[in-house]
């Protein structure tokens, strides 16, 4: 049978998700946990591969097991055989055709700057510093170009092995709260640093150096080499994805709804 | 001159703010530093010494030296000589007869609870997990009771020294944001574990195992072996303190205005 499952990481300890021969992945330590509760050698699929340093409040993954467990063991056993910094939030059966990345209808992203004179101890590693004062308003602004079908082919990373550069983003979103400011980024799925490119931009917007129209005039010319730099990863977390009713999963924005930053 | 100091760190690190013969002390890292850019030894006085585990979003410490140096020397020479888990928010000259502790009238803290079934990768060390539903209405109407001046011997720590267990509490607010659950108070000084010792009643009660008014039972017996069991300290963040608006120091609340969870 299909189990389903909701993950939570902090990325600061692991080189991202996919396994990996050297370095520790989140992969490896889900996969090693389940296989210890379903009694035989466990294989996963995500939603979305976070890279190394990259968070995630709900990443969505599915494994085929022959071990019949209720839910409450697949998550109470697995969460006690995981490091402090991975856990699950729901585990559930699911028919054998889902796919934790094909069936998946669109991904969330946040990107969260803390933004003041001072480094800060309290967000190191969970959110970008920047000492300069960005202007949320001029950022948001700034990324409604980006929403829409597009080939993102000037936000993504050189490496990037997707077929197809055109994704199609449907929210982007600017807020501050405090010192914080948060970028939300909803797309049917993302390129390869997509974000952080996109992150990147929005900042140096944000700082006055370029003007507003530049994160729509990156997109126009489709080249990787006339973008921005890439935003480093402590921001960044996957808040959630997004899968049609008929596959009865939990909603990843029930327990977020009013929370501020991570 | 005297120099007085804004500090934030990550407790999970230290055995607490104040200097000890083993373990590493926010107190040995803040002096450390101070004297690098100092170039003679500093001894630092703070507002509120915090335990082993205990956050700080705004501390406040003084200390006498013989340099002449810039705020921002201060401020950009310390914070490359700390480590990630403190920084300084603020440095500013004040008269020699402020003291960090004894000029304070009031202390802000905060206790974080991540309240849902499952536990937190993002938040560990950074808030308490509490499985069990809690009820923070109810919660907030216990806290009442313990509102304005009193002798607080039923939540000071047993080997606590202050001469005194009278304390005023100005403010005792809950409040629930998504999964987290947030109290916050305000007294003009704190005993010893007197917050974990609340946070720990206050949680018994919002679970429904005890009834609205043990709170004010509790305080009203004045005796320690009568209180509930002492909070965990990760949850646990002196969020700032208050001096009269003679010494013009910066206002903590300001950065915080909009903040949700740390």
């Amino acid at each position: 049978m299909r189990i389903a499952l909701g993950v939570e990481y902090q990325g600061a300890g692991f080189q991202g998700w996919q396994r990996q021969k050297r370095g520790r992945s989140v992969q490896q330590c889900v996969e090693s946990a389940l296989s210890k509760v379903a009694d035989h050698e466990v294989e996963t699929h995500c939603a979305g591969r976070t890279d190394a340093g990259v968070h995630a409040r709900h990443q969505v993954v599915h494994f085929d097991t022959l071990a019949s467990r209720t839910s409450r063991s697949w998550i109470l056993g697995t969460n006690v055989n995981l490091p402090f910094d991975v856990n699950l939030l729901w585990a559930q059966e699911v028919r054998p055709n889902f796919h934790a990345r094909y069936s998946a209808q669109a991904r969330t992203y946040r990107y969260q700057i803390i933004n003041r004179c001072v480094r800060s101890a309290l967000w190191h590693q969970r959110a970008t510093w920047c000492h300069q004062p960005l202007d949320a308003d001029l950022m948001r602004q700034a990324g409604q170009a980006l929403i829409g079908e597009h080939d993102f082919s000037s936000y993504r990373a050189q490496g990037c092995q997707s077929k197809s550069p055109v994704r199609r983003v449907t929210r982007l979103d600017v807020r501050r709260e405090g010192e914080m400011l948060m970028i939300e980024i909803c797309a049917n799925a993302f390129l390869h640093h997509m974000v952080r490119n996109i992150a990147g931009v929005l900042m140096t917007i944000g700082r006055g150096e370029r003007p507003l129209d530049w994160a729509g005039e990156i997109l126009a010319q489709r080249n990787r080499t006339k973008g921005g730099v890439t935003a480093p990863p402590d921001g960044l977390y996957l808040l959630g994805v997004d899968y049609p009713d008929i596959w009865g999963l939990p909603d990843w924005r029930q327990s977020l709804d009013r929370l501020g930053p991570l």
